[in-house]
């Protein structure tokens, strides 16, 4: 069993994917309380900007830094380069990732900049992910900015 | 003058200070034609994503790769890294940047990644970000990360 935070965010991926969108999810944790969770609304909301991370974070709606210095970012999958500036922006220390074997996003430069990068190599991360990029590549290739 | 794009995202940039917001706007443009528009939207919808460049690129909505990669983002001030990061995502070859004196974002990382970073160094950039900064540091501290 993954630990709860991460579970959490697998579950916001499975709402997304039952909602009929792309299986990634988050949730933003401060001092052990969760207070933003989200999941990516491509398919749902017609967005180029909420990837899971984005949609979390913006549920938590504005913070002051000194909340988000004091916070963990969990996700099901490695954050792309938009992610991963919206984790460096906030200065947000730690980032625990799902998994990072269907796309490998920016946890080297996340790493260059202090950030504590943890990969946890969940197996319910990888089929969700693996699944769905077999059945709707496009929609992943375009979620991805890959033609 | 600055060049029409930019003007764009300036008369942009100043629809958000006249609505109680951040001044700082842009402006997606697509082999000439502009396909995105937005501008910072931290007051007005209450977002912690929506810097001006992540306005534009939502408002222009999914978009396939190919026309990232054919498209040129004007903004008026140097990218976050946020902003940056999603510049990288969707691979967007080319940025004009208004002014990089009230905030140095993440230009050397999107030049290292091949991006071309045009500066201009428009005074009204500079001057609408400066009395805005002055005005309201809680504000612009709070968009930036900054304690």
């Amino acid at each position: 069993m993954p630990e709860p935070y991460l579970q959490t965010a697998i579950d916001e991926a499975r709402r997304g994917l039952e909602s009929g969108g792309v299986p990634i999810g988050s949730v933003l944790v401060h001092r052990g309380e969760i207070i933003g969770r989200g999941h990516n609304q491509r398919q749902q909301r017609g967005s180029a900007i909420l990837h899971g991370e984005m949609d979390a974070l913006e549920n938590a709606g504005r913070l002051p830094a000194e909340v988000y210095r004091e916070s963990v970012l969990y996700t099901t999958l490695s954050p792309c380069a938009m992610c991963s500036g919206a984790i460096l922006l906030y200065g947000i220390p730690r980032v625990v990732v799902g998994e990072n074997h269907t796309f490998m996003g920016e946890e080297a430069l996340l790493r260059s900049r202090g950030v504590e990068v943890d990969v946890v190599d969940d197996p319910t991360c990888r089929q969700m992910m693996t699944q769905f990029i077999t059945e709707h590549p496009e929609i992943w290739n375009e979620d991805i900015g890959e033609p």
